[in-house]
C-alpha cells in the first residue's frame, strides 16, 4: 500500500492506494468520528461492493442509501434523497458519510456532507479510474444544473481517500478509458516526464497491467495533491486542472449528460485546447499532433460532436465557471507539461479551433 | 449611522445601522466586486423596496428574482429558482448576490451564494426586525428540510450588512414582535444589563420608538458580533445563540412552518428552556418568572401548542442539529445573562418542563 498526503493545514488527509483495501477495517477506524456512518452508493456499485464496504464499517452504526447511476442524476433532486435518509435515521453533526462509487457519487456525497447540518465528515472510496485519479482528491464537490455542470457546490475536503485498485476489475472498458483521459491530462499540464511514460506505456494501461496501472494512479494523485496543496480554492494555479474541461463541459451540458462520458468529453476538449494553443503560436505542431495521437491510441474520441454548432459551444462555455466578467478564461499549453491560464483567445479563434477538430470523413 | 464590525480575519465585515441607508449607493459600491449583481427578494418586499434597492445598485448590471414569501418556501426547490436566474443571466464567479428581505430571504440568498460556482459574494439588506438583529449577522445560511429546520446549509459570511431602520415602518405588528423575541434572547444569554433595560423599555419598543429601537438593534448586533467573532463555526460558545431554538424548531417543524412565526416559536422555546433551567436548580424562581413576564408583556406566546404532545417535541428535537451522538444538547441559563451548554437534562425532565409550560385554562 502507498500512502500519499494532501497537505492542507488542519484539513490535510491521506490517500491510501493499493490492493484489497476494502478488506481492511483498520484503515477507516481512525477516520470515523462517532458511531454513525452513512454509505452512499449507486445501483451499479451496490451489488458489487456494498456488502464488502459494510463489513469494513461493521464496528459502526452503518446505514446506506442506493442512488440511480449516471451523470444525469447528479442533481439537487438526487441530493435530497441523501438528506432524507440522514434525517430519517436521525444522523447528527458527528456522522460520517462514505462515498462508494465513481465521480458522480463522490461529488454528490461530498456536497451532501458539506451542507448537512452545515458540514459533516466524509470518506471517499472511488471505484472508477476517473474518480481515483481525479474527482476523489481535492475537495471539489457539487451537483449539475440543467444549464451547466458542477454549477452548485462547495469546497469540502474528505477525511481520507481509499483507492482499492481491485475495484477496477469490474469497470466497463468505456469507463476505464474515460479515466485514462484524466491521467493523460496530468502529463499534459504538469509533468512531461509522466506524459512520455504514458506515450510509451498507453497500450499496457489499456490492458490494465497491474504495475503500470498502480504507477499511473500514484503519479496522477501525486500531481493532483501537489496542485491542490498549492491552491485549495482555485484562486490561481489550480485552474490548470481544468485543461480541456471548459470545452468538455459544454459538450456534456449540450448532451444533457447522456452522451459522452466525462473523460470522453475531456479528451475532445483537450484536443481542441491543444489545437487552440497551437493556433495561437504557443504549442508546436509536433506536440499538438502527439497529443491528438495519444488520445486516439487510448481509443478516446478526438472530434467535436457532428451536429454541435460552434456557436452552441460558445454559448455553453460562457455559462461555465471559468468566465470572468464576460471574458472566457481558458487553460492552454505552452508545451507538453506546461499549462497556463489565458484570456487571450478571441471567440473567433476559439471557433476556428473547434472547427479544425471536426471529423472530415 | 453606526458602523459595527464583525471581526473574522480575512472574512471581517461591517454592519451599517441607520436611517435612509437604502438611499446611499456609495455604501455598497466598495462591496461589489465586478459588474454583475442579483437582488433576491420576495413578493411582499418587492413592491415596497425593490425599486429603491435597484437604484442603489444602478451603477451595476443588476438583475432581480422575486420569490414567494414564507418560511414554508425556504427549501431546496425555491433555491433552484435563484440558480436558474443566475445561470440564465450567465452570472460568473465574480457576481454579488443581494438579500433584500427577512430571515428566509437572507438565509436562502446566503446559501445560494455559498454554493453557486462553489462560492460567490453576497450582501445582506435585512428588512425585518428579526433579520436585522439576528439572521443577517454571522454567516449562518441554509434551507429547511421537511424533517427539520436549517438542516441543509453552509457557513458563508456576507460582504456587509445594511440595516435601514426605516424599513421597519412597513413591518406588520406580529412580525415586529417576533423580532423582539430574538432581542430579548441577547439579554437572557449574554447581557443582563441589556435585559434590565429591555425589561424597563419593552413598551417603548412595542410602540417602535425610534431611539429605543436603534439602541435595541445596535445592542443586539454587538452581542451577536462578539459571540460570532469568538466562534465562527459554532464549535463551542456560539451555540448559546440557540437558546430557546431547539424547542422552537421542534414547534416550527411540527407545524410545517405554517403556524408560529420563528420569533414566536423562540419565545415559547425560551420560556420552556428557562423553566427547565429552574427545574434543574440553575435559575431562581424569580428570574424564571421575570422571563415569562417579559415575553407576555411583549405580546408573545409563552405556551406550548395545545395539541403538540411532549413526545412529539422530543421526536423533533432529536432530529435537530444539537444532538451529539444521541444526547440532547441544550442551552440553559445559570442566571439572566449567563447561558451555558448542557447535556444534563434527561428526557423525563425535558417532558416535565414542556408540560409545565402548557395553558391550564
Amino acid at each position: 500500500m502507498q500512502v500519499l498526503s494532501v497537505e492542507l493545514d488542519d484539513r490535510s488527509y491521506p490517500i491510501y492506494i493499493g490492493n484489497s483495501l476494502l478488506d481492511q477495517p483498520l484503515l477507516v477506524k481512525k477516520h470515523v468520528k462517532a458511531s454513525q456512518v452513512l454509505i452512499v452508493t449507486n445501483q451499479t456499485i451496490a451489488p458489487l461492493y456494498l456488502e464488502q464496504t459494510q463489513r469494513m464499517f461493521s464496528d459502526f452504526n452503518c446505514a446506506s442509501v442506493i442512488l440511480q447511476d449516471g451523470e444525469c442524476y447528479k442533481s439537487l433532486e438526487t441530493l435530497q434523497l441523501i438528506f432524507d435518509k440522514l434525517l430519517q435515521e436521525k444522523h447528527s453533526r458527528t456522522t460520517t458519510l462514505v462515498a462508494l462509487g465513481g465521480g458522480v457519487i463522490g461529488d454528490m456525497t461530498g456536497f451532501a456532507a458539506a451542507c448537512y447540518q452545515r458540514g459533516v465528515a466524509f470518506i471517499q472510496i472511488p471505484t472508477t479510474l476517473l474518480a481515483q485519479v481525479d474527482s476523489s482528491v481535492g475537495g471539489k464537490t457539487g451537483v449539475n444544473h440543467p444549464l451547466g455542470k458542477n454549477m452548485i457546490g462547495a469546497f469540502h475536503q474528505p477525511s481520507c481517500v481509499i483507492i482499492d485498485i481491485d475495484t477496477l476489475h469490474t469497470l466497463p472498458d468505456r469507463e476505464y478509458r474515460s479515466g485514462l483521459a484524466e491521467i493523460i491530462k496530468y502529463g499534459l499540464i504538469n509533468d512531461s516526464v509522466f506524459f512520455n511514460w504514458l506515450y510509451i506505456n498507453i497500450e499496457k494501461l489499456l490492458k490494465r497491467e497491474s504495475d503500470a496501472l498502480a504507477f499511473a494512479i500514484e503519479s496522477s494523485c501525486l500531481n493532483k495533491a501537489r496542485i491542490v496543496a498549492e491552491d485549495e480554492n482555485e484562486l490561481g494555479v489550480r485552474a490548470v486542472l481544468n485543461f480541456g474541461h471548459t470545452f468538455g463541459h459544454a459538450i456534456e451540458s449540450w448532451q444533457s449528460y447522456r452522451g459522452f462520458l466525462h473523460g470522453e468529453a475531456v479528451a475532445v476538449g483537450s484536443v481542441i485546447a491543444s489545437e487552440l494553443s497551437f493556433q495561437l503560436g504557443f504549442l508546436s505542431n509536433e506536440e499538438n499532433q502527439k497529443i491528438r495521437d495519444i488520445f486516439l491510441r487510448a481509443n478516446l474520441p478526438v472530434y467535436a460532436p457532428d451536429n454541435m454548432e460552434s456557436s452552441t459551444f460558445i454559448d455553453f462555455m460562457q455559462r461555465d465557471k471559468k468566465v470572468v466578467d464576460g471574458r472566457l478564461r481558458l487553460i492552454l499549453l505552452k508545451s507538453i507539461g506546461r499549462a497556463f491560464i489565458s484570456e487571450d483567445a478571441s471567440l473567433e479563434q476559439i471557433v476556428v479551433a473547434i472547427d479544425r477538430c471536426r471529423n472530415a470523413s
